[in-house]
């Protein structure tokens, strides 16, 4: 999908959400054990009852990779079903060498046809360059993250700047902000402000809402540009709102009660 | 496996030489497409023609992922036909926060169940302890790497070291060297006897032998150690040593001279 496309979805249906289809075959309602394909049949109503509110889907792969092979079929599947006019992203984060990275290209752009691969950037240039250089689809780089992990490098001196802050700056330079997106996991103001300020025109996705602990009017306060420029990624908070027979139902009251913060912002 | 094993049959063998099943559906001999499952049929001919010099296997997961489920039941299948005394290694170079890395680490020492994998750790602590937590598994986390890119980040100022010395530094303190090795790419002789300083007692694994232009005695005189310590891994320059009829005798041949190299090392 390009860019152009993503805006006016963006635009249309005054929202920025990501919804991650995170699905963990141990948390989803009991009843849907009857079905052929548990994990297809959970993620296929989510995306029914929460794709009016939603401009994206991200799947977390390793949630489908610990099913072997049962959870690459439900990942086709749902991948295949999700509307056409809305954003996928292979949450994968891949990083290899040149002739390794071109095959994790063709796993998430043509054998599972995403829009776009979340990357991680520690290999360099040749590592992220074969995401960048298929039309229509997006490498989306880990910049800066939400984890407490992210403080042992990310947050270390590089130079005379953060390791992130190289990360960002670097990246921008190898492809352009129709192809390329960073993962800001941050949750505080002054350092989303931060990060826009060093790249004014690219997407950022945007985890950390909802269970990790940021909040969306935070976010589009300090990091939406004039496109949008954000997509904020809620996993549990969505697809875990109910537990029961109507945990579709209790997921698209959740998605649109996002969509609804995300609107006065666009 | 554990170490113990690791460096009995690295004496035993009187080998450190890890082959590489980086296997590419688009180069391997015409006459195996005769086969149900090709890739399959291919590795296992490799994998018997050069057992007896081999200490470990590599699974590039790339190569399998790219070809969808039909690759993942040919990894299962070639990871089952490894004799359970050879150390085997899911080369995925996986990073995620704790939640996603347990799930990553349930996928390559359970579902598809490898002696190790290689973790990439730009994310930090809390993406690479959940491969340390497994009695015999180990996590192989990324610190030099070999091709151009490393110069990006990896070689870049981390306060008073270079990047990947930091990382070098950090991870070990996380781990032990009997759940934790590097990937060290290093070809010169001063780059590996500094890192084998830095880190005495760890294994390292040490890609970028033959095709990538690295050369065994090299590597065998500067960073060994008194078990051995580093798991040279050879791709092309074993498995795609012929091209006909005879490929699997070719590989056997090619593992053997680079085992007969090490043995004077060991």
């Amino acid at each position: 999908m390009k860019r152009a496309q993503l805006v006016k979805a963006i635009r249309e249906k005054k929202s920025v959400l990501c919804v991650g289809l995170d699905t963990d075959i141990t948390k989803i309602p009991q009843h849907l054990f009857a079905e052929e394909d548990p994990v297809f049949a959970f993620n296929k109503a989510i995306i029914d009852a929460t794709k009016d509110y939603t401009v994206a889907y991200k799947l977390n792969t390793a949630f489908y990779e610990a099913q072997g092979v049962k959870g690459w079929i439900s990942m086709g599947k749902t991948l295949d079903y999700i509307p056409k006019d809305i954003f996928t992203i292979a949450d994968a984060k891949r990083g290899d060498i040149g002739n390794t990275a071109e095959q994790y290209a063709k796993t998430f752009f043509q054998t599972y046809p995403f829009d776009s691969v979340t990357v991680a950037p520690y290999m360099g240039e040749d590592s992220v360059k074969p995401f960048m250089q298929h039309d229509g689809n997006w490498a989306i780089v880990l910049g800066l993250t939400s984890n407490a992990g992210s403080a042992d490098f990310q947050l270390q001196n590089s130079g005379d700047m953060l390791l992130y802050e190289r990360v960002l700056k670097t990246v921008a330079g190898w492809g352009t902000p129709e192809n390329t997106m960073f993962v800001i996991g941050a949750t505080r103001k002054e350092q989303l402000k931060h990060v826009r300020d060093l790249l004014p025109a690219h997407f950022f996705l945007i985890p950390g809402v909802g269970a990790q602990g940021g909040d969306v009017d935070t976010v589009c306060g300090a990091a939406m540009n004039g496109d949008g420029g954000v997509l904020i990624n809620v996993s549990r908070g969505v697809i875990y709102a109910g537990n029961d027979a109507d945990f579709a139902k209790r997921a698209g009251e959740a998605a649109k009660e996002y969509q609804q913060q995300m609107a006065a912002y666009l």
